[in-house]
């Protein structure tokens, strides 16, 4: 079986979340899965140095490039990948869900989808294929999925506040729990949105990646 | 229980070994340890765009702010660590480990290790404390502990034969397995050295991280 990850980069303030990327993948290939990682092929909406926490003014990244040191070389532009290759599709979280992928760290309930991401996510959901948002990926699935879609990105009030006046349907969630929308086939965990060290962060992402591949037809 | 995980940037091909660091993290996090990551402050010796696999040339990145990458921001220079605090050390792999904290990569069995990195590895084996190397990490150990230190980098045979010329005793050994120096208070491990994909790689980093808190006094 042949799974999809979204990859948004590589760190946490701009990019993928490196542990939920990789324990992500753990999972998946654990559970006997095949991971083929896919990304934009679009410049970084900004470059953060991870060491200050400040932007990295004039200095510039791709998404897929960076991406590729968490996939370890392979990454696929997302705009040529074919959702009937795939039996399900995952999204780690990181800024990069909000900067990359999304403006939705921008912009909030106003946000756009990056054009090739959402046609991709899109054709899955159509397909009807299962999904899984981690952290803070799951702001995006009301613009994938349109109004009425559950989902959780942990208990923050704010961004939760955002996902309702998109039309999502927010429901506040443990750590090492996850919610699942059983119409649209849509897993979410909060992971880094509420973990506090990797292991909390393991145990939710592991139980959200079974979740989803056992709603794989 | 404080231990150090030593980074050498972020991605495989001119860093840390992303998934090993987060998996030995994980391990540890798992066993107890509060993890502390520690990285020279230096420049890396080169980039490597991951997705064409080329060096990028005329870019630069700093060890010390790429592994924060690896470490969501957090990360001590390591010349101003001191060995009192941890109980172990664990370095992952990467090429990170050949050309940034040590010129293993380019110089093979002539190389010399990054002075504040050889001088924490060598405080904290002065002092008793177990170390684990991980995938081409135990090249570096024959420049620290001397000649006679036992350990594995897989079954590589140029690369083991340069570390018996540096004075190592290498010994070949399978992914999930690893190799103890019990004397000297060594783990290593091959991870991607041979690992096939990431549960391999785990496996084998799981086993050398509990073994190498068993040897902690």
């Amino acid at each position: 079986m042949k799974v999809a990850v979204v990859l948004s980069g590589c760190g946490v303030f701009d990019g993928a979340e490196i542990h939920e990327s990789v324990l992500t993948t753990l999972a998946l290939v654990r559970a006997g899965a095949e991971v083929e990682f896919l990304a934009p092929d679009i410049p970084q909406a900004r470059v953060v140095n991870h060491l200050t926490g400040e932007v990295a003014v004039g200095e510039t990244r791709n998404v897929m490039v960076e991406a590729a040191r968490i996939a370890r070389g392979k990454v696929k532009n997302i705009a040529t990948a074919n959702s009937q290759d795939y039996a399900a599709v995952f999204f780690p979280g990181g800024f990069g869900a909000a900067w990359n992928l999304s403006d939705f760290a921008s912009k909030g309930a106003d946000c756009t989808v990056q054009a090739d991401v959402l046609a991709f996510a899109q054709a899955m959901a159509d397909a009807g294929k299962p999904a899984c948002y981690i952290c803070i990926a799951p702001a995006i699935i009301p613009k994938v999925y349109g109004a009425g879609a559950s989902l959780t990105i942990g208990n923050d009030t704010d961004t939760a506040a955002a996902i309702q006046s998109m039309g999502g349907q927010h429901i506040s969630c443990p750590v090492r729990e996850f919610v699942v929308d059983k119409q649209r086939k849509i897993v979410s965990t909060p992971a880094y949105m509420l973990a506090q060290n990797i292991a909390e962060a393991a145990t939710g992402i592991d139980a959200a990646v079974t979740a989803t591949l056992a709603l794989v037809e």
